[in-house]
């Protein structure tokens, strides 16, 4: 009998914020494969390391950081080639996934791969965006608010035409994009309610009105939260 | 010294997709507060019960089930009062969220209510959304997608608009709007991609492309996703 893949969303980045379900598939399963830079360590794989205590076998998938537009398919085609060669075999996988495995991840290429040929499960993860509001004392979203997941990369006229169309909006991806959203937002007037977040839930998490930010450039691992009613239950 | 207030995300369903953070906090916490419907059991209560082992003092927040657009103030400022009362005696108190505390939930009221006055720490949780999306084997989106959470009692027109301008949408609070919906996603030609799922990753879920569900109202505890890729990976 063939292995199942399991799409495993380890969290935004503190080892307690995984599930139950993840944890008890981590403490056996035979097979680990995870995303990381080139060079370097895995944060997915960080984030599992205390659930992980048998020593299974790893793949490791390895891409440059800051995901491109479209993304290698040769290592994606790999790794499904080398998780497909343990499936096949009958030993299952656990893919660790940074957040939720189908919110933005990589994972959902190697899904495309797998599942046309063998049992996949995905066990949901707890988002960088609630770990986030939940930082900041700041609900996302409440009755009938309109949110949108904006990414920073989109060009200017376009984040400002989401922003200013929303009650509230979560923009992911900021990293060098961090000049042309705060101008959209001063142009929009929203400047005063934009919110920072990065590392959220990790030892160096950082949380602050978006003001007193004064760095050129923001982690990769950071975003930018705005409810136009300054916060959510009002 | 006061207690603190827990928001605990109790996740959408499945007792297993609680965090081992909230898993922790629920083993010992001497006070539990829940809402519930004006009569009969709480969803929150029955989703964390399996990790309740103690006998905690319990707080019921009832209120209607459908929330309306402005829920009652007086409701809170019970809840807030109660709760506000254990604190202050220096007991703990958690309160269980469906989903995410943050997301579209009526635990703000509360934290709105209470944050000035004591210590709170929100426990995020894994969102419905999420939890669809794992049921579905569809991903929310990708790459540098516009992604907008659209609360179906919305007017068609805004509906409409909201839903053309997205690349993926998460229609939520379908209720009594699920003909509205369909005849918007009708007639922005998306019918074919649009996906339905109602208590995701409890042991009534139904997974299903809304062509075939032939419903004309819709459970509190369902909702729609639709990209505009029919896949987000493509």
């Amino acid at each position: 009998m063939s292995g199942t893949l399991y799409g495993i969303g380890v969290g935004p980045g503190d080892p307690e914020l995984i599930t139950l379900k993840a944890h008890r598939i981590l403490q056996t399963v035979p097979v680990v494969a995870w995303p990381a830079p080139l060079e370097g360590e895995s944060l997915a794989r960080k984030i599992a390391a205390p659930h992980i205590t048998h020593a299974p076998q790893e793949v490791a998938i390895r891409m440059p950081l800051e995901t491109a537009q479209f993304p290698d398919r040769s290592v994606y085609d790999h790794a499904a080639e080398e998780i497909g060669g343990h499936l096949e075999s009958g030993r299952d996988v656990a893919a660790l996934c940074e957040g939720d495995p189908f919110f933005y991840g990589s994972f959902m290429y190697l899904f495309g791969r797998v599942a046309p040929r063998f049992d996949v499960v995905i066990v949901p993860g707890i988002s960088s965006l609630m770990a986030a509001a939940a930082a900041l004392h700041a609900p996302l979203a409440a009755r009938n608010d309109l949110m949108t997941v904006v990414p920073a990369p989109l060009p200017e006229a376009d984040l400002s035409d989401a922003i200013s169309r929303s009650d509230s909006v979560a923009i992911i991806k900021v990293g060098r994009h961090l000049a042309k959203v705060r101008r959209v937002l001063d142009d929009l007037g929203l400047a005063a309610n934009a919110q920072y977040v990065a590392y959220a839930t990790m030892t160096d998490q950082i949380v602050s009105p978006l003001s007193e930010i004064t760095l050129e450039k923001a982690p990769y691992f950071s975003l930018i939260l705005v409810h136009k009613r300054g916060v959510a239950w009002r």
